[in-house]
């Protein structure tokens, strides 16, 4: 479960007179998730998400917040933080930096087909393009230079094999000079659990605890390496092209970008496999159950380093 | 109708590629209103109405659109404008000034129980609180120095018992300072038909384009002259009640508010009396139908001059 600290409904009520959502008619809490504590607020003017940050840096919170706000003035579909009476959209309550973000309607659909795909990477799109004129900045916290510091640290738990693959995926993306691929703000965790559909259409975008500013190339792999492949950890062709294509119909690629694809598939499946890696192997103390098994991203990784080189449509960033 | 200025299905779907919000599968006309030419739009990601402004200064529209923003932003249920891949608001479209807002859900309630009229008091004092974090200025455009102007245009349109009605209210006014009244953001057009109810839930606060920085109290005078009066004109009580004291449990009134209670309700009348004559008896050219009838808030503004000194439970701020 995810609720660490307990919020009362007579504390959240009090707590609410500082905003301009009307009066708390329900409080619940909310399972899922493992970073915060989380729940459903529903107001006389609305459902909101109450989040109590847990481990993220304060610092660190108002680019998420300012972000999520911008994206939806932009009309992307994710949770719209509310700003209290101080106008600020970071509060404080039971001693932890706490927002209060909009409720969004629809499910995560976790067998995509084609249509879906579209919609994702049509959105995906629109993210990178209205994020452009986002003035917040944030580095990367999962980056090369993070891999690069963590994955000595694994290799005791390795087989020889994935020893290998580990340590050579590491020099060959530090062999690789990405500089020339337009950055900006990304998702950098649009997995099928973060969006939500009704039918074909998106209703939510969640989760930017992860988003920071990086190349956006990485973003667009990180999400075809989830929506896209297949129980085998394959690319599915027909979804791939479908996101791809669709994507482009809002944000064309560079020809750089093309040329960096396979490199890029490559980078998205190292960073979570390490994660994985490392919260399987290495659970901080305190930290929660709910670590991911790493082996679908070992799988991910081996069929893009294998295929490196292969020139399948699926395998190319525009057909 | 409304639809002064015609935007082709092709025409707007080119026009949004400037915004983030999907690809466009619907576009419809919408015949209320009279100031702007508006259309119901739908794209992949949601439902939005698009204005085109016909008759409001374009200097002026800034402070709207960024108010809606602002109150949007604190989780008031107002339509929400979308930025552009400019980042603004504001975006021109076959020659007009244009911007894309959020649909609400929701349809007017034109016979308002107490409840709703509780309802309402709480948005209302909700408005006001989130609006004092508001940086924007813009004075009332129909304010004493509007009604004072505009009066003596009137009056050879006027029998003798109105005539002297209007000149009276006018000096009364003229008599009244209100400077220790609180002022901030108001809606200054919070009738019936600008808010729509999903059963006893406000679901949307529509129409800011009257809302300026005056005195809350001439706010909450217009909505009640609205809200709370009956067939025959007169201040229905406990609908009045539910209204004041459910503002009030957001937003106390001030002792300087309570002494100018019947003074306001006597403005607000006057003000919509006047604007209700002006259009009736001088239209402008190329203005559209739809002039309200005066007569209703003659009637409203008698009774209110003929209360002020009574008090009945329902004539004060406070029971």
């Amino acid at each position: 479960m995810s609720v660490f600290t307990r919020v009362t409904a007579e504390q959240l009520s009090e707590w609410l007179k500082g905003y301009s959502v009307g009066h708390l008619s329900e409080l619940k809490g909310i399972l899922a998730g493992i970073e915060n504590t989380n729940y459903f607020v529903t107001t006389t003017n609305g459902r909101y998400v109450l989040t109590l940050f847990e481990k993220l840096k304060p610092a660190e919170l108002p680019f998420y917040l300012e972000l999520m706000a911008h994206l939806s003035n932009h009309g992307l579909p994710c949770p719209k933080p509310i700003a209290n009476l101080d106008n600020s959209f970071l509060g404080h309550l039971n001693g932890k930096p706490a927002a209060l973000v909009t409720c969004l309607d629809g499910a995560p659909v976790m067998t995509p087909g084609p249509e879906q795909c579209a919609r994702v990477g049509e959105v995906l799109a629109d993210l990178h393009l209205a994020g452009r004129s986002y003035r917040g900045h944030l580095d990367n916290l999962r980056g090369p230079k993070w891999w690069t510091a963590t994955a000595p640290e694994l290799l005791p738990f390795l087989s020889d094999t994935n020893k290998a693959m580990l340590t050579g995926e590491v020099a060959f993306q530090a062999s690789h000079r990405l500089d020339d691929l337009p950055r900006g703000v990304v998702h950098a965790d649009l997995f099928r659990d973060n969006v939500l559909f009704h039918g074909e259409v998106i209703g939510g975008v969640i989760d930017f605890y992860f988003a920071c500013i990086d190349v956006l190339l990485y973003d667009v792999a990180i999400t075809v390496n989830d929506w896209c492949t297949t129980e085998d950890c394959e690319l599915d062709p027909v979804r791939t092209r479908a996101l791809l294509d669709a994507y482009r119909g809002t944000r064309d690629f560079t020809e750089a970008e093309r040329r960096a694809w396979p490199v890029m598939l490559r980078a998205g499946a190292l960073r979570f496999w390490v994660s994985r890696l490392y919260d399987f192997h290495l659970p901080r103390p305190g930290d929660l159950t709910h670590a991911h098994d790493p082996v679908r991203f070992e799988r991910i990784l081996r069929h893009h380093v294998e295929s490196t080189g292969l020139t399948g449509p699926h395998l190319r960033l525009v057909a």
